[in-house]
């Protein structure tokens, strides 16, 4: 058993948290809004006062908040960098990321964390509010194979698929791409339930049906039924989905690749937050084609 | 057990046919090139050498041929129409078109069918030649509930999810929207995979992840491991599922409701045919993603 960490517990390092308390590792948690820690302390953790006082005893520290400079000022610190995860995390402990950032940023930040001698795993997760409290994450990891041998253990304890994808940057990268193909198949299931409820069929069934065949998806199944209930309660905003698209596009366009649907949805998704929508569940895109549709 | 005529005995007709066969009915198989009959009734069926000598003894009408002109034409006949299957089959026949084709020429001809004395459903399937082989397809099924229920005994011998969407001409609706999430889910993959190849990422281990979480879909699941390999053998051809978006985004266009990505893909799908590219498994929209992005 472990001491760890964790850094930000909001929608899904909270339940993380208390996830690893469960499996017994002794953690230390530190929030931005204090009652975050108050609910981590109630489930059997530590709470710390500081980035600089969680990490201290720790031997891994997780990260997870919502964005890169986010991540960038929980380790490399504000003030001088003397209040970051690198300053004074103990030489040796494993450094897990598991927010959701910039690939070109992850591996930067890894090479930093090299040199403050800590080891250091980018390690995305997906699977939403619920899959972290189900302990049932898949988690896309990047840095070197026996740092991520080494975590191993640890996220067991919060996820089920748990996969060495390549070196330091990696796990950003395929968690972009599980994003680009979420937010698209989103949109996808959007379309055809617009197009269905116009022909006035019967969508419980229609749904039934398309999930037995070549359409079926972990999107159908978690998205279909909220489209038709119109509730669009988070779940995972749309806000953030649209960080995770400028992420993909602008990674595409670095490597000079085209994304034609990932660049399309993307600007739908920009148009729902630019409009007010940005904390809906990303399911939320159903809302602007039936708009665009002339429903509701 | 029923007679049972089979119009169409294709890459889905043939191996519906001999389900059906197996399942202990008697089925009469046409077909226009006559080896396709031979081969049924080398599986114990019986051959007819024209639609009107297939359908003149059947309590059930199985047609499944390309697009809509195809299912016109075998229903209502050439020349004056005395060689179709309206013409020719027994008064209370049940007629299962199993073809993919425009909704609204499905409700007309259902409609049509009835003045004839028949019983009309639109029974497209999903779930490809290995689906029609296993007989695990997923049918979606439009017209009256009473003629479904009729038709069910028989559609259990080729499909598993077998389902009642509404009146004439809903099952093409579906259909139509089970062939835009399709062809989109399959686009968004494309686009994923290259872009995790452009980066240099473990592609195995990344898609074996993106499986596990919310970007996981049987299009993940059946048409992943096919990119990796540039492996476009058909299966389902791309020049049938350009055929399809032509129905989905010209049924959108008449209910007046927009499927911005699913006229996207069909514009992509579009290209690949131009090129000579149509008789690709429809991963083979990979390709194309592939082409434009610089790689191979």
């Amino acid at each position: 058993m472990s001491n760890i960490a964790v850094i930000g517990l909001g929608i899904m390092g909270l339940p993380m948290a208390v996830n690893l308390v469960k499996a017994g590792h002794t953690v230390t948690g530190y929030n931005r809004s204090e009652d975050k820690v108050n609910k981590l302390v109630a489930e059997g953790g530590k709470g710390a006062s500081s980035v600089a006082d969680a990490v201290k005893d720790a031997e891994v520290v997780i990260t997870m908040v919502p964005d890169s400079p986010d991540v960038e000022s929980v380790v490399s610190g504000v003030a001088d960098g003397k209040d970051g995860v690198f300053a004074n995390a103990t030489k040796g402990a494993l450094w897990i990321d598991a927010s959701s950032i910039r690939p070109d940023v992850a591996a930067r930040l890894a090479a930093d964390a090299r040199e403050a001698g800590l080891r250091p795993l980018d390690a995305p997760v997906s699977g939403g509010e619920q899959g972290a409290i189900d302990a049932v994450l898949s988690i896309m990891v990047g840095g070197e194979k026996a740092d991520f041998d080494a975590a191993l253990p640890i996220l067991r304890a919060v996820g089920k698929t748990i996969v060495h994808v390549g070196p330091s940057g990696s796990g950003q990268t395929v968690k972009a791409a599980n994003q680009l193909i979420v937010a698209v198949n989103i949109q996808a299931l959007s379309e055809a339930i617009v197009f269905l409820e116009a022909y006035g069929v019967d969508t419980d069934a229609a749904l039934k049906v398309l999930g037995g065949g070549l359409a079926g998806s972990k999107v159908l199944d978690q998205k279909g039924q909220k489209m038709l209930d119109r509730n669009f309660d988070p779940g995972f905003r749309l806000a953030l989905h649209s960080k995770d698209l400028g992420i993909v596009t602008s990674a595409a366009r670095e490597a000079g690749v085209v994304v034609p649907l990932g660049a399309a949805v993307a600007q739908l998704v920009s148009a729902l937050v630019a409009r007010g929508d940005g904390g809906l569940d990303h399911s939320g895109l159903f809302k602007l084609t039936a708009e665009l549709s002339g429903k509701e």
